[in-house]
């Protein structure tokens, strides 16, 4: 039987914890090729570059491992990825991460870690985004790396019937508290933000971005319910935001 | 009557023709209050800045108009013009674009004009973003422009019942050969990226991203449909991307 073939990517960059956690387990599961941000990309939502070239650096970092640091955002990665560094083979599983703090309910939407993995189911790749609920450099990925590993060899034998995006987080708690798993919804929810303003050495004035989560649902069928339970949480994600619903409603706007 | 609030940003950057043309279209419905991107920021998705400190400027480039640009993302713009500029007052509306471009079918995750926009909706806010179906400078907005006002009074008139969200986009064709509005679903479609690789100035390898829009799907009930037709099209969005449908069917990732 052929080995799977495993894109590995995260937003962190190459050098954090979480992805090394992950490449680990995927290396049980398939052959392994590593292509990450060479620097932190947190918040990069779905940004692509544009408007000036990208450089990708061949680097030995993963013992054993093909892997690729990239000056890109992390969907440039992937769109490297797929159309260079694996051009002429089949992707059979991308994951991203471990992401460093909390990717679930509207955070899917800033999140690079998210977007990558979005970026390979656009292109219709199996893909699981993996984010666990603690920002430190040193955080303790064992329960999260342990869930990652299940959650992707359980992709890789029988596929993701009606989806082909996964949004796992995992709470920062030990493994033997860890209750199991939930597959939700997305929690309605949003930043307050604030933006902190100081003076620069140059005397002119900055804002820079801070904030607080606003939960504005703990209904028991959302991601936000179910990690606040010690659960991990898996939300089906897709890529089409059509708000179908109002579709029917907004029929008089034909008549404008 | 108080004159209704209107925020308008984009992302090709404030000198923009596109932003020009949306401006003086809202003045002629409420106050409009400017804050926009300094530089192009096209492709930006919903990234915002967390690393670095962000800069705002008071402009005087539309006339009577109070209007700021911003050294950061098009989501940072929106962020800035809630949580500091327009930190005490109700926004009625925010408008995005005129993008020079279309933001069609998937490009809505790509597009800074279209993730500004959601931006907003998430905060509570009636969004709009309106791209053209032409990339050039000296683009035609004239037909673009007569539609989002229609659209934006109609909004601001009487709201859009079962969303907050709206993406249009205007066919790049004269005024007398649109044939009205269509209300649609975002129609699946990708890029099929190629990279172009060259030498920098220093002998290294780089890869400048470059691509085909691939058409997936034509059905009568989609955003491309409408669009190759010369119908405006109307997509109800939404910030939630749960893949409701699945939901049942991943019952058993449960149980690993």
């Amino acid at each position: 039987m052929n080995k799977k073939l495993i894109l590995v990517t995260n937003d962190d960059g190459i050098t954090a914890p979480g992805i090394r956690a992950l490449v680990t387990e995927m290396q049980l599961l398939g052959e392994v090729v590593v292509v990450a941000p060479d620097s932190p990309q947190s918040g990069q939502g779905h940004a692509i570059t544009l408007t000036e070239p990208i450089r990708l650096k061949k680097v030995d970092i993963f013992k054993g491992i093909e892997a690729y640091e990239c000056t890109g955002t992390p969907v440039d990665c992937v769109k490297l990825a797929k159309n260079v560094i694996l051009k002429d083979r089949t992707i059979d599983l991308c994951v991203s991460g471990i992401n460093h703090g909390s990717n679930a309910s509207i955070n899917i939407i800033y999140s690079g870690t998210m977007s990558a993995a979005m970026e390979a189911s656009i292109e219709g790749i199996n893909s699981i985004g993996y984010s666990l609920l603690d920002f430190s450099y040193n955080a303790d990925f064992s329960a999260a790396a342990s869930y990652a590993r299940r959650i992707a060899h359980e992709v890789l034998r029988n596929g993701m019937p009606e989806s082909n995006l996964l949004n796992v987080n995992i709470p920062a708690v030990p493994m033997n508290e860890i209750k199991g798993i939930k597959v939700c919804r997305q929690a309605e929810g949003n930043w307050n933000e604030t933006f902190q303003e100081g003076k620069d050495p140059r005397g002119q004035k900055y804002y820079w971005l801070t904030g607080e989560f606003d939960h504005k649902e703990h209904e028991e069928d959302t991601d936000l319910y179910a990690l606040e339970h010690n659960y991990v949480s898996i939300v089906p994600s897709a890529h089409d935001l059509t708000n179908y619903k109002a579709i029917p409603e907004l029929g008089k706007f034909e008549k404008l």
